[in-house]
């Protein structure tokens, strides 16, 4: 096996990014769209986002890489392998933000595939496969809705034609917003993909807690959320006595409650959030007369789900019985459990142990990119810590050290497939 | 004992209002505001509310009656007594309604009165004390806090002082308001008042339930009003395990359940209620970090209000120990447990017994003008049933029947009251 022709693979192994440049990069793009807070404000297909994705093939054509873009603005930054034929080894995550979103969800993804490619570039070191930093579309969903909408058309979770026609609250379509930041690409068949990684901050306190620098990530927790609305009876809250009451929020505290046994009784993977609650007509001496709130389950795998599922449907009909009320539930939204590829997380492992850091199998609790990547790849993705396991706000914060340790291992798992991918070439 | 020369005692017990006349009257108050939805939007202070009150007067005046008002806008309908010199005989409530009110809170309850004067002008029944309707400004607290404030500042429950400095959202106090409509009157001293009675719609279910056409009122519920917040940590959904979450929607539910039982604990007349909820920031996948919610608690003694003041302090110290998170408790209202006085409750079940109607104890657990009165006279009050128990909405109703009962029964404790309080008259 020859990955170049002057590089023993014996090198590839002390190989290391560069964590300084990284950073750099991380700060230098948080400047479009940084706010007073310290974090980053850059909505998905706006003018800000336009400058970041500039910024992002300015850097990638500056070490020698192609770029292409495609129908839902995707951008594939490649840089060519000894056997070009062969599907990329591709790694990649989103630099669109939330609102009050911070430096480090997606954009350390996109920017981590950057450094390996300067990493490589720099050591002068050609891959069997080519390798490719995707910057996926409108991943956080916070302007146009569906979420991880990029990934999700590439991996035809919905068509390309529903995507380009969701709006946002201004009426803007997805499809115009791409016209008019000039990323409307022309490629809209999804090409294969050789394996697919993701570095991403964990967004959660997991690895912090246990002192861990590598998050392995075995999967993604499957979701179901719903909407649910209790009807009960608005009344005084002076005249009417307790026995006479139908006080929906009242029942609302129960399933609140049943929410989290749920995902207790599914520990360690089980989840169970009520998030979102809205009392009608909320005022202080006026017993509750509707309630309508939110529900998030997740497990680690269908069954669970399902189980989970049952569970809160029972736990709606009970509470609703015991109240003389109606409870009704909806299911909104449905992601599979999603479990990443044995031998790519494999490597992720074998990065990390060859590189000395710690590191624990977690599993995603969170949707990413990767996760679609996953029904039409190999898939896996590299958690590193992340402060207070906070993200989603101006706030977040991660160490230095650890992004650089996250980098490394996307590097030592991107050679391993890039090389094993293609197999030998003499 | 002689009431009227020419009138034998004997046909006061069968003197009877005119329930077409009183429910007429009630018809033609509620088209000043009315609503589309068949309800009253009459906000205190305003220029519709100049027009009711006009209205009241000239009905007033058309049967003979003198009219004070006072600072406050209180407005005092007189017909004189055979000894003009005791203290009057009073009954009132208010016409002043919720934004979105109905035709009877507060409106029978004046026009209640307005009839027994009209039946007893009629009837040419002179009454040793005088007898008073009263319009008690700002009731409802909907434009101006606090509420009662008319009654509140007759009964020295705040000053008058304090009442016209308070301003509406638009910036205008209570004392430009009084004087745009004209009804800022001069006389800032409260009078004397021998006895008063007040006529309302229960605002609850009880009567309905019951199937009784008469409440007797024994006394008003006091009420302690609170302001917690439940300080947690916002988290995502979908990365934090149970284990490590601080939900503060978790505990607020705990709460909400804890201020369920508090009042059960001491039924039958306690109440609790958490009417107001607001959850922070409120997001589908994010773990709630703050809820804010009020508590309204309420009992026909203080010993029970202060049991269950502690209980609810113990239950949201526990919680929140539970949870490892603050929860903070703010007492923000308190009115006292008022019962009425024993005689006047007595007349008014004598009055219903003589006319024959069902009749049950109740409580009041809202308050009432009556509810201050109590503090500076001997006060009870008549509740009859309305729709549902529905009121400070538009679709509030009551049955013509059941108002024109109420107001028989508060002709005749009026007359008792009246022909009593000044002792005989040769």
């Amino acid at each position: 096996m020859q990955v170049h022709e002057s590089t023993p693979v014996a090198t590839l192994v002390d190989l290391r990014v560069d964590g300084a440049r990284l950073w750099d990069s991380l700060m230098q793009l948080a400047q479009i769209g940084a706010t007073d807070k310290g974090g980053v404000c850059r909505l998905a297909l706006t003018e800000l986002d336009r400058k970041a994705r500039d910024l992002f093939i300015a850097w990638a054509k500056e070490i020698g890489c192609s770029v292409r873009v495609d129908a839902i603005g995707n951008i594939f930054a490649r840089r060519a392998g000894l056997r070009d034929d062969l599907p990329p080894v591709m790694t990649g995550s989103h630099i669109d933000t939330q609102p009050t979103g911070g430096k480090f969800d997606g954009n350390y993804g996109v920017l981590a595939g950057l450094e390996v490619l300067r990493t490589l570039a720099d050591a002068n070191i050609r891959t069997l496969a080519p390798l490719e930093v995707a910057v996926w579309t409108n991943e956080e969903g916070s302007r146009f809705v569906p979420v991880m909408m990029g990934s999700g058309v590439f991996a035809g979770a919905f068509t390309l034609e529903h995507a380009l026609e969701q709006r946002d609250r201004e009426g803007i379509s997805v499809r115009d917003a791409l016209a008019s930041i000039g990323y409307a690409g022309d490629s809209a068949k999804p090409h294969a993909v050789g394996a697919y990684f993701e570095a991403h901050i964990e967004q959660g306190p997991v690895l912090e807690a246990h002192d861990t620098t590598i998050g392995v990530v075995q999967g993604a927790l499957g979701q179901r959320w719903y909407d649910v609305t209790v009807h009960g009876m608005e009344a005084h809250a002076g005249p009417t006595p307790m026995e006479l009451r139908r006080d929906a929020l009242l029942v609302a505290a129960d399933l609140i409650h049943a929410v989290n046994r749920i995902a207790l009784d599914h520990a360690p993977h089980g989840r169970g959030t009520v998030g979102w609650l809205d009392v009608h007509p909320n005022s202080r001496n006026v017993i509750p007369g509707r309630v309508t709130l939110t529900v998030d389950l997740r497990a680690a795998d269908d069954a669970s789900l399902t189980e989970m599922d049952a569970a809160l449907r029972a736990a709606c009909a009970t509470a609703g019985e015991k109240a003389g009320i109606t409870v009704d539930v909806e299911q909104v939204v449905y992601f599979q459990p999603q479990p990443f590829a044995a031998d790519l997380v494999a490597a992720v492992q074998q990065g990390a142990d060859t590189l000395g850091f710690s590191s624990m199998d977690v599993i995603s609790g969170a949707g990413h990119d990767a996760v679609y990547l996953a029904r039409v790849a190999p898939a896996a993705m590299i958690f590193v810590p992340c402060k207070d396991g906070i993200s989603h706000n101006e706030i977040e914060d991660a160490r230095a050290d650890h992004l650089e340790a996250g980098c490394n291992v996307l590097l030592q798992a991107m050679l391993n497939a890039a090389q094993t991918t293609g197999g030998t070439e003499a």
